[in-house]
Formats: C-alpha cells, structure tokens, sequence
C-alpha cells in the first residue's frame, strides 16, 4: 500500500469539484463527486433518531438501487429540522443533478451540513449545480474538499493504491469534521471513491468493518449529528477479479479502506473544536473488542479526563474513575494505566515518582493513554481531543 | 411540611460536629454525625466500578448489621486506590471512632473525599477523633457540613418538620457537591438523618425513591465518583406508630425525603464546578418515566446544550439533536421544546421568531429547558450546570 495524491479523485474514472454557490457568504459550499459508470455504492448514517432530510432521502435511494453516479453535498445549510418542504428541496436537488448530469434519479445521492432548521435556498443550489457540472474535473478533490467544510480549518484529504493479485487499485476520500456551529450543529461527512470491482454484499462489509474501527472510534464532544453520513463509490474501472466476500484479495483491500477511513478519522479529531491535543486511548487485555471500546469511549468522553489533557497533567485517577464507570466487568487489581507509554498505576495504587517523570512528555501535542485491564487479549484504539477553553469559546460564544 | 433550622442535628437525638484534624492545612476535615440510640441505617453507594476502601468496608458493615450509632467523615483525602493499608486505616479509624464513642465496632460506618492515591494521615485521624467527640453538639450541623466540603463554595444543609398521624418528625441533612480536584475527583457525599420510627425495609424503599429522584438526576458533568454515598439514620426518638412498608404515613414521611434530597441536590448543582446557571430539564409526554429520564440526561449531558446555555443562547437544535441521541423511540413530528416556558419547536420545525424573544430571557441565572415528548403521560426533571470557561479552568489549572 502506497499513499498518493489525488484525494477522492484518485481512483481511476471519478471527476470532483466544489464551487460557491451563495448559501455560505464567500466560501465554497457545493461539491459534487461523479463517476461516469455507475459504481455500486454503500453508506452508512447517523444513529441520532433525529435525521436531516437529505439523509432520509438518500437511505430511502439506497434501498432502491445499489448503483449510483453522483453524489451533491453543500455545507451552509444542514436542511435538518425542515419538514416537508425540506424533503421537496432534497427532491428537487436530486432532480437537477440528474438532469444536468444526465443521469437517471435513482443513482443521485445527497447530503448536507450546516445550520439546521433553516430552509435550504434552493435556487441557490440549483444554479450552483449547473454551474458545478462543466467543471467537474479529474484535479476536483481539494475543491471538493473545502465546499463541504464548516468549522473545520483545513480540508481533509487521503488516497492510497494498494495491488490485488497484482492489479493496482485506488482508494480515496475527502471528510469534514465534527465542528459544532450556530445555531446548530454541524456535522461528519467521508466520501469515498474507488476503481475496485466488488460486489455490493462485500462492498457493506469493508465499510462496515473501517467505519467501526475509524469514525466509530472517534469522539469530540460525544454528540452524534442529525447529518452524519460515511458513504463509498465503487466503480470497477481498475477491472481486478470480482472481489466477494470470499475473495483472498478482500483482505488487502479492507486494509487500504481502513487506512484511509482511519487517517481521515484523526484528521478530523485534530480538527476538533478548540483542541490543543490529539489522544489516542488505547485500552488492551480486555476480553472482547466491545470492552475495549467500552472502556476506551468511557476515558475519552471524560471531562475530567479531556480537561487534565489540556491541562498537561497525568492524571491516572481520572483515568481509572472512567474504567470503573465503563459499566464492563473488572479485575480491579490487574488494571495498569500508563501515558505515553511509562507506567503510572498499577496493583490498585499509583506507581510512586511516575507521575513527575510523565508530566514533562505531555507537553507534547500527541498523547498517548494506554489502559490494560489485564483480562484477555483484545484491544481497541479511541482517539479523542482535549477540552479548552477554545472549546468553549466556539460553543457558547458564537452569536 | 416546614422548613426548619437545624441541617443534620434538627431531628431529635442526634448530635454532630466538624473540627480541623490536620489533613487540610487550614480549613475543617472532620466530621461526625452521631445518634445515641443505635439508628436503623439506610445507605447507597457508587455503582462506580472503583471503590474507595471507606466505601467497601462501610458497604461490608451495611450488609452484617441494620442499626449505626456514627458516621465518620473526613475530607482532603478520599483513601481511594490505595489498597491494603487503605483498608486497614478505613478498620482503624472505625475502632477509633468506636472507643470514644462507646459504640460497638459495628455499628460505625466511615466515608472519605478528596485527593485520591494518597494514604490517609492515620494518625491525624485518630487525635481528631479524640478531639472531635467531646465537641459533638445538637448545635454541630453547619460545622459538620463545613468539615465535609472539597471544592465547594458553600454548606449544603436542610431540614424540615412532618406530621405523621399527628406526630411530629423531622428529617434534616447536609451534603457536598461534586467537586473535582487534582489530582482527582472529589464526590458526593450527603448524611441525612431523621427521629422517626420506621423499619429497615421501608427505609431502604424511600431512600432508594428519593434518591433517584433528586441525587440520581444532577449530573455536572457526568462522571461518577469512587467516594459517592448517601446515608440515612432513623433513630425513632420521634415515638410515631412504626413506619413499615404499608403503613398510610409512609407517603407523608417520603415526601419530606425527597423533599430534603432534591433540595441538597438542587445546591450542589448550584455549586457546580464553573457553574453560572443552574438548568432545569423537564420532559414530559413520555411512555416511561426511564424514557423521561434518559431523554432528560441525553440533554444535560451534552456539552453543546451547555456551552449554549452558557451563552445564554436558546439553541434548540442542539436540544432536539441531544433527544434524538437519547435511544428512545420517538415520534419526531410530537417532540416540542420551549425555553423558560416559551415555545421554539414543534411539527419538526422551529418557531418563527421564537428564538429573539426568548433569548433575552436566558440573561437570567436560573433556566428551564422542557421537552415534550408527546408519546405519553410520564415526566421526569433533571438538573445541570453549564458549561463554562470556569470549569476548564478548575479543571485544567488544579496544579
């Protein structure tokens, strides 16, 4: 596996491209992402029960039809909280993209992000497309990538290619992050491209697996959005054998989806509102992946815990508070805390002098928390920010 | 009901104080509260997975005998993870306690808060509770509740007089918040203590009501202690006709329960860490009263509504997106939220004009956020703080 440029664009047969189309006051706020055949495609969506319209719409596309051309996502405006005549907007985007991509409706996929309970201006949007069209282009991806931003402050781009019994094939992708913006929250957005040849079932799967194990494993503030949304092109352009679900070569391929699914991922946690740390909190020895997970989003949703981050202090206490509030079984006394890789507690007391040593390293911008609960042999990694006052800065002092 | 002067020694044949044993540098750390007659005893802990060893052993005491004659508590440490000899200074400060007071072993339960990590300065202990016997007064309330205090900013006390079947009983309490400090988090503690006559059945249900009522829906930030634990001495001085699980005053005598609970809990909201705004979250129209709770947390809990309600913003989407996030089935097109009794949202879209008129309102310190879920008959009320550059700050800069 080989990182190259190229973004959501990397992948052989895909076109990209971002333009202002006048809902945000300078900035781009369209993107479209083509491919010319169309590429059998998954998604996944948020869990807040609370959709945007777009989102349903599109989930109610993908039960349809499993081949898509093209999806259209502006930032701005989440279109969330808009009723039906939020749902008609939706429709007519899907609409004017077909026409104008000559395509038919039903391989259309949508999304949004931005302010929610506000009226998408669809005029706005339809001109925007028109517009967007001609200029879709091979080089389209970081224009692509900032029309779908909002609070985030750099645009987050990966592709790779990666051989399957000795075909090049390409994986790319562009996100945004989980900025929390007036008066509403904003929202995490992945696109995915790729020229693999692979068949929906497997296709679910991969993305299913990376999501889990990338943007599943992040937290910023542990709010879901109402636009969450993860989806993948798959085209086949780069003509590999038909990858299924029991394909040698799925393996490798999965590989390269986590990848990228993963560094967009971080990208996205370094974004985060207000944060001066990235961390990862790696929790090992537990008896299921689940645990882990557990255990890991107990830490990195601690308050407490995200405060000590930014406060540059290693404070084991807090740590082992949010295992013991994780809910899971424990065996209190084989719990080992270590940051940055230097043990700090352990036999249920604190390692005497640790805690002198490590507070120098965290100063550092990368943090390193490693929990082993001392009862099994699987692990998880979350990664999270720290809590500052930047973040609430941006959260409370936006209007 | 009325309320009446007194906190923890209103009710008759109790006695309390609070003296500087030594652990703080200055300020008083502690406390007994102690009844003559042995007390049929009611007691909740954390379900926080790490203990503190005051709370093991007091927990082991609870489940060997039904009648206490003392609680011990200190503060400025909370001998947690701090194994053996963490147990065998929680074993000696119950022996101590026991000699001077004249008690049996078993019937003394001890509770700690503070620094976490650290062993207890036994010896301290001991010479303090020498010291503090002899002081133990009808008058002692407030300096008991002085001597239990961590990061707070005030005294936590209450107490009220009830007729049972025309016989007067009080009940009265102190409590302290849930403060956190370096290197750890301090807990809530509350130690209510009441004359009247009531078995231990009938005791551990209204406890247990109340409880979840009142200290079970505050969260400042949603991280449990290892040191929380609240108590309940009923030492029947009061001579009513005894109090079982059936009898007609039971309601009477758990109104005044709870109404002490919610009042200690609504203080330490108060005091929260950074807190400029006390929030009421009140959702009603649920299936289920476990619905109405979650869905009340969902929203306390988040740090978006927070730092919203910092800024004195009535960002309603965040609201319905934190209600969305709660789990619960919902009928989306039901839900209406209203700010101090204003309406903003209903029919899955805001109300026009709604948000100016009502943000002037949010300037005030205390704010009511109330949800209707329009599914049902059941309600619950949640209590929280905001989300404050204080909090970081507190939480950030301990060291």
């Amino acid at each position: 596996m080989k990182i190259i440029k190229g973004g959501v664009t990397a992948a052989k047969g895909f076109k990209a491209c971002g333009i202002h189309c006048g809902i945000k006051k300078k900035k781009k706020d369209l993107a479209i992402i083509y491919s010319e055949i169309p590429a059998i495609t998954s998604a996944l969506f948020t869990i807040n029960k609370v959709k945007a319209e777009p989102l349903i719409l599109s989930q109610k596309q993908l039960m349809k039809n499993s081949k898509f051309n093209a999806i259209i996502a502006n930032s701005g405006n989440a279109n969330a909280c808009t009723g039906k005549q939020g749902m008609a907007n939706a429709l007519k985007t899907v609409d004017i993209a077909a026409k104008e991509l000559n395509a038919e409706k039903k391989s259309i996929l949508i999304a949004s992000t931005g302010m929610i309970g506000k009226q998408l201006q669809i005029d706005k949007i339809i001109s925007g497309i028109k517009t967007a069209v001609p200029l879709l282009s091979k080089n389209g991806s970081s224009s692509a990538a900032s029309a779908i931003l909002t609070t985030d402050t750099f645009t987050k781009e990966i592709a790779v290619e990666i051989k399957i019994s000795g075909v090049a094939v390409r994986i790319g992708g562009i996100a945004k992050g989980s900025g929390m913006i007036y008066p509403n929250m904003a929202t995490m957005l992945c696109f995915i491209s790729t020229d693999a040849l692979i068949d929906k079932k497997a296709l679910d799967y991969v993305l299913k697996t990376a999501v889990d194990k990338s943007f599943n494993s992040i937290t910023v503030d542990g709010d879901r959005s109402t636009n969450d949304m993860v989806s993948i092109f798959a085209n086949g352009v780069a003509k590999n054998k038909l990858l299924t679900i029991k394909s040698k070569g799925l393996g490798e391929f999965a590989k390269g989806i986590e990848f990228v699914c993963i560094q967009l991922a971080k990208m996205i946690v370094k974004d985060g509102e207000g944060a001066t740390k990235f961390i990862e909190i790696k929790v090992s020895g537990a008896k299921t992946y689940a645990d882990a997970k557990k255990v890991g989003f107990s830490i990195a949703n601690s308050n407490l815990v995200k405060c000590a981050m930014f406060g540059e202090d290693p404070n084991w206490g807090r740590v082992v508070s949010a295992v013991g509030n994780s809910g899971i079984e424990l065996k209190l006394e084989k719990i080992k805390v270590y940051f940055n890789n230097k043990l700090i507690y352990k036999n249920s007391t604190p390692v005497a002098g640790a805690r002198e040593k490590i507070h120098k390293s965290l100063t550092k911008k990368e943090i390193l928390i490693s929990v082993d609960l001392g009862v099994g042999d699987k692990s998880s990694s979350v990664w999270t920010s720290d809590l500052s006052y930047g973040y609430v800065k941006i959260n409370a002092e936006y209007n």
